[in-house]
């Protein structure tokens, strides 16, 4: 969708981890006129393709300042998605629990850096693709985490305290996936560059069966569209 | 001061620089009963000094786990202590602008870190040894900063949500810096094992003209002490 640069808007930093839902948010975002400047974080997750997906979405989207940065929280372990724990398949998405695939303090840890970033940038604006509807429960995918951030951030950086009110897009946290979906079709999205699987095969072909693969499927059949991931 | 492992009392995490800030406020913690989890974060500051000054302290306190993270902050800029921008010498201590010492959010990174691990640790407890009174007037070292984390945290994690309320110990915010340094003294702390200059000569000497080193230096001029980092 590059038909243009993106540097000529208000600058936002966007966290882009190369799966669906961030290529979208920091679609909209450049739809709104803001100039992006995209973050990855390589934090150890065991979907290394990620990375390879967010610098396909970053030339697909034209940004032109993209900044990667590695941060080992496998250190800490906890997670399925940073350790030896098994990523739970065909779980019941119904249920309020919140799976092993949790990493903690993974959002904030990102919104943080993102907030440095821009704070060097001298951008007031965060853009992430945070979603509170077809999700696994996540706690700091929900809208009262992303106020709990926007106060901590006016409070805890210079630019806060002179007055500069930072704020967190979060343009799909109340979408199902199916119109996230839509929307980025309209959009012109080419989701064949993303990458959504927790625990891809070797071919680094999606699983189908995490809570991430899944939510997209059923989100593309609520579209009645193909996945270009999946096998036509 | 090890005179006992710190691994039998309510689990913490300290943030652990190799100033003597965080020394002091790990030792309060540690004579209060916590069992401490050091974390240390190496950001591409140009004062790599303190690391293994980190290093010393843990082992003198006796701490059992103690992890290292490694974060290019510098791949963001904007700071003396991460950058090529000169360090400040001489500054006016008692202005109110903030210098170029400033890291942008980086306590809040810092704590989305501590963060992380507490919760894998189920750990409630996080120490740092910020202080808002002998300091650079730096946002992320006052208490409403702290207040606003202490917030988020509990909305950001699967342990927040489910009842465990995390607490920010911050022993030192309202002591003078000479305060600090007689409570250290007093627990029997060596600072020679510390390092604070944001700008050491080739020798790993203490420039003895930026903020941090001069604050340290009244300090100890207050309490009548020789600092050991000092030539007798």
């Amino acid at each position: 969708m590059a038909d243009r640069p993106t540097d000529d808007g208000v600058p936002a930093v966007v966290l882009l981890s190369g799966g669906l839902d961030s290529y979208t948010a920091a679609a909209v975002a450049r739809r709104e006129g803001y100039s992006l400047n995209a973050l990855t974080i390589s934090y150890g997750q065991r979907h290394r393709q990620e990375i390879e997906s967010a610098r396909r979405v970053a030339r697909d989207l034209g940004i032109v300042r993209h900044v990667e940065i590695d941060l080992a929280l496998s250190q800490f372990g906890g997670s399925a998605l940073t350790s030896a724990i098994e990523v739970p398949k065909d779980r019941d998405l119904e249920t309020a629990e919140i799976p092993v695939t949790y990493v903690p303090a993974r959002n904030t840890i990102f919104l943080s850096l993102a907030l440095a970033w821009a704070e060097v940038l001298d951008a007031s604006t965060l853009v992430m693709g945070v979603n509170a509807i077809d999700y696994s429960g996540y706690p700091d995918c929900r809208p009262e985490f992303i106020d709990a951030f926007e106060r901590l951030a006016n409070t805890a950086t210079r630019a806060g305290v002179s007055g500069q009110r930072f704020r967190i897009l979060t343009p799909l946290i109340q979408l199902t996936k199916a119109q996230i979906i839509s929307l980025g079709l309209s959009l012109g999205l080419d989701y064949g560059l993303t990458h959504s699987c927790y625990d891809p095969g070797p071919d680094g072909r999606p699983c189908r069966r995490c809570d991430s693969c899944r939510l997209r499927e059923a989100g593309f059949a609520a579209v009645g569209t193909i996945d270009p991931l999946l096998p036509g």
